[in-house]
């Protein structure tokens, strides 16, 4: 019965507080006992001293109870982007078999209809095979040693107790498991990184955990001179372009390919093979040599970033997942296309991918959660993304070829004078 | 008093056209008539054939009239993403100028906190410096001439018919302007880079059209031999790190910095501006230098990420717009640190920025739509940006340096075994 | 009379207080006070220290009298580098015009045949094409300001008083030449790029003095704050490779083309155009791509070492003066083929070129000392520097194409087990 | 009696030939019988031809016979460079341990008096530590297959086979052996990346016919569809800079270290370890990495390449094996310095180690030739050259840092204006 003005009591109070500077936007969820009450009176708060309205930020399906410190801090609400799905996306993978419809959230027209038509263009080519060559996540502590003698001592003890190191891991963490670990030495600095499998978890919080956990193991047990300087030395690589994920791996190395038979490609994009060969060598592969771009393809990221954005995966790392190899050949009548993931990071369990929209979007692929086996999901969404990028691709090149990139642009939407 | 009998009929029908396989997704706005309508049936088609839920998808505050084709297609609904904000966050540049509380979407427990802690540090120090070297957004279309004689060529005529350029660049767009061209050449290849002024626009589309219709002017007007392949050559670069970008910019070239105080490193971090430097020098430049990355800098990419989502930004720019280099020193008893983005691509018309949440939260930033000047909103946004990466850039040393990246994982939501 | 004797006393004294430790051989010079009877002591003190023989390298044409200091210190004698010569190569340069017997120095058995077989093809087919696109040498100081802010003014100073810089530059050398200025900063620090015309010198030590005296004027008269820290702060970039030189050039941009025929490829090479574009597209492009290396062709180091050798150039310099873009195009029945050399660092007078053996080689392909204008030799000499490239490219890819470089390598001097 | 005649028969026979373009210049070995005849008429055709002189050219001590072939084709004389010697040089390492005078040939005034400052410096300071991390030379063909899972096919397949491709290496090199594979692979192309010891050899010509036996072994057993498109792919690397060889290591990846002490660097380079440090991660770290250039370090190939001309390696690898990390910390009053060189590829047998002057030079530092066991010679010498590059760049640092660069430059034989 009281309740009511009493929350409003509270709610008053609370902005008084924020407005003199006696209380900081951090504290309110315990100011006022309740995450979603906190999201309200940031929200009056910012609109007030801002003279703004938040109400669509504020209309949000997400009880931020449980959300807060898991997902997110100092929440005002949610912000919505279109979703749109491409589909079907005939896979044959070792994963994942079948016909698809991927979630694509995205603010930019005509991506999901371009990657649509690509994935028609695939459909119509048999599919696409995927397969995923590598599977692991890595953390690359950066430990300081006052010399190389004992930078090499020090990365030998660590190999020799890789079993005992396995152990200190299994006292963290359930899913992950340390697999293997790399190390790199320059000058008397060492790099051990470690390797780590993470079920059908993208793995980065867990292995984090781990890596700090088998640091502190270093420090109580390791009798030579040395300092751990930091949990993640960029040998990793998190959310950085970088060769050495290019070359080894993070996350999932999968590769989709595809032969697009020359008649599906003259009636659905109205080019050839040669013409989009050509396009390849010359514009991503030529081009982005040019460019000093690692990142030999058209715009992976595109496709990345916007079924990132739709199954809660971390979005940052659209930056090295977003990293390919888009490669084409004649093959008698038809075209040869595939890419190449190296560092593609994706899950479904942990992360955004409990979030209610988020999930929803798992499912509609068939893996939310965790697989029958641990991983079996993550690795049958790995398989889809890159059959999605594989599309994504081939209609960049194929419009590209015949000039309709702009023509897409000018006709959705943009037709008028920008 | 008919109309919604006729509704479910026309429903009923477009289901089983969807299910025959007689009607395509994409073909469902023009049979109903209603984007809307559309995301309902496509929704139902999806639901029934993976027997899924998509209700949290179907609840959102976009209407899809006027969003179709300009923002997305094939739509089902929306993602809603957590929206927290950091600040207040003082800035002391050129076009932004003030405390400002900023909008950031993600997923990544702890990355609002920890941004927060970095804001507070560098409010308590006087804020943050930003300033935009270089402003202009680039398209590099790929010519092919049978020469490097005719390259040449055609690169000359391109420099001395820039005035003309410039005019039939203003026939397809009023607020883009031409600015300059960069040529390239290798072999027989010519790559004119087109440089524009895109005035609050981030500008992709239009410098696409712009392009576009450039080349079709060298097609009808320059003799010689040629052929433009296509209108994106990939020494943009678009949605993918280079060099290039890196040296002669795209989008704004902003750099943002601040001397952090010794007593507020020690009292907000519990670190000391010599810890920090090392972390720095050790991690990200040696770092990233061994693991081959182009981009020195900490996790640039997750301030960027978030801030780009929660204002309607091309996510997929998160790729080149992230590339950064993170500089300190000591400065006498402080520690000056510096964020230098190269390559950060903004805007605050067009795109998703008019979506309803994303337009808040530039509201939230005083930046929403065309600034009073062309230009200056996109200014002021981007300062404000690289003010906020320049604080996750400060955390992330300050919490790595002091062992507190893992526990601040365990802490927020993670704190069991996972 | 008694010079003789003299000089017998001089040398066991020098021995003496060698191996006595009172005398350091960098001393022997002044000590002897002739550097051709310095080089005999150190090569007797070596000798009996080590008990080895130096006779053969104390066998040399060179006096080292007006030698040392300017190429050389501490000399003990020269080494031998066996020297052959391919052609006649064909070139159609806008500088190099005729046929042309290039000099290698090389002790890599097969090389000189084999770029002599690709110079047979290309000749055979109406020879190379070559064209310098760009031409200067840039040295680039690193200088601390306090700020972005201050950067920016030190750097908007310096292009506001280029003319005045011009003048200084002037008073230290009447060959150099400033061109331009390309300012780069990030955050605090500024590099300010300076390009220089050097005449027929390659100019680096020109360059560096110039950039040293450019230093103190700034210093002398720029009223803000701001500090040196070294004349050279590596975006010039010398003796590395990097992306600034691949995309702004050093040195001389150039280019060598040519379209060999089928005919002549089959004849010459046993191969096909197709199979050499294969080739090129698989090995060069995506094989660099993947192995992550900046320079897109099979082995121009080697050629641009060997030439460099020959012609007294600065041999670290065939880092950056080897990257290389390699690219063929099918051109009807026939094989076009370019390579591209953005950082072709070379010259005709200064650094080595006025040696006995250099000058002859250098003098072989009519291009020793200064041009009859200046410049001249330096760019007709880049001309047949990048025709020669193409020629050990056309002969690599057509080798490997058909598997033959092993059997090169087992033929000619290696036939047995190794 | 007649011989004379003979030859001088013979002699203007060759000369009529060559000028009625009836004989090839490759062609005279075989038609005089002599490669020592032959390189006289070589000069004595270019001599007229030219109307140039090669006497310096013609004096040399090497003898043909034997070197035609091996060492090179085409011969007309040798090339002289002018040799110095720095040290000496103080070396602790697993297997260089002493005090040595390096050769270095080199045009380029002051660097050796540079080198030798630096080598000063460490050997005042208790000399360089040395420790090769890792040996062995990579060759990776690039083999073409239709799929992805035929590309994973033929990767396990040369995995599960290793030990029968070590016994077809054994069959066509005593010192080559197989040590590992490392498979990448890129869409359906596939790059075994076959690492071989190779005793005291650098190995490039015994892995590349091993590697073509191998390549024809898969051929022969190999049941699945496959391509050998050619013996080496790029991700060997050979004679380009590439992020494989900087991560992976080719050749010996060696680590030179020394703890520099502040009086030293005062007396003997007037700098302090704080004014060295900054310049190291100003110039070094932060102006490579705005540069785009992997080579994290001042002038590596300098040194490298004028003890790779003296020794007779190959020089085209100055490109690779320059690549190197210096990295500086302030230890206590004191300097650490250390250079990194992941892919030094040298050798102190083959190539043109066996040359007169050459081997002259290896003898100087006790490597010529085979060691007491294979490999200690090669590791040895890798191990003096990582410490000499040490002091190029300590010397280098220090005179930047105190602008003695150019005052070097200016003093040394350059006092003039230019």
């Amino acid at each position: 019965m009281s309740e009511v003005p009493e929350i409003e009591n509270k709610v008053s109070e609370a902005l008084r507080a924020l407005n003199s500077g006696k209380l900081s936007i951090s504290k309110l969820d315990d100011f006022l006992g309740n995450p979603n009450l906190a999201a309200l009176v940031r929200r009056l708060y910012l609109e007030s001293k801002y003279n703004v309205k938040l109400s669509s930020i504020a209309s949000t399906v997400i009880d931020f109870v449980g959300v807060v410190g898991r997902n997110i801090e100092n929440p005002i609400g949610a912000v919505q982007v279109p979703l749109g799905v491409v589909g079907p996306l005939l896979v044959k993978g070792d994963y994942a078999k079948g016909e698809f419809f991927v979630p694509m959230a995205t603010t930019e027209g005509a991506l999901v209809a371009g990657v649509n038509r690509g994935i028609k263009a695939i459909t119509l080519s048999d599919g696409a095979r995927t397969k995923v060559l590598y599977d692991g996540m890595a953390r690359a502590p950066l430990i300081w040693t006052p010399s190389v003698v004992e930078a090499q001592r020090l990365a030998s003890w660590i190999k020799e107790n890789i079993e005992t190191l396995r152990k200190v891991v299994k006292e963290v963490t359930s899913h992950g498991e340390l697999v293997e670990v790399q190390n790199f030495i320059v000058g008397n600095m060492l790099w051990p990184r470690l390797v780590f499998k993470t079920g059908d978890a993208m793995g980065m919080n867990m292995v984090t955990i781990a890596a700090d956990r088998l640091c502190s193991f270093i420090d109580n047990n390791y009798p030579g001179p040395h300092r751990c300087i930091t949990v993640s030395g960029n040998l990793c690589t998190d959310k950085k372009p970088s060769s050495i994920n290019r070359l080894l791996g993070r996350g999932k190395y999968v590769i989709a390919e595809a032969v697009v038979k020359r008649d599906v490609l003259s009636k659905v994009m109205r080019t050839t093979p040669e013409e989009v060969h050509y396009a390849n060598i010359s514009k991503n592969l030529l081009g982005n040599a040019v460019a000093g771009s690692p990142s030999f393809n058209g715009h992976a990221a595109n496709i990345i970033a916007a079924v990132f954005i739709a199954t809660g995966q971390d979005v940052a790392q659209v930056v090295e997942s977003s990293m390919a190899y888009t490669w084409t050949e004649l093959r008698g009548e038809d075209l040869y296309i595939s890419v190449t993931l190296p560092s593609l990071e994706v899950g479904t369990v942990g992360g955004g991918t409990w979030l209610p929209t988020q999930r929803e979007a798992l499912e509609l692929l068939g893996v939310a959660g965790g697989g029958s086996e641990p991983g079996l999901n993550a690795l049958k969404f790995a398989e889809i993304v890159s059959a999605t990028v594989l599309a994504g691709e081939l209609n960049l090149l194929a419009s590209q070829a015949t000039g309709e990139l702009a023509k897409a642009h000018e006709r959705l939407g943009r037709g008028k004078k920008t």
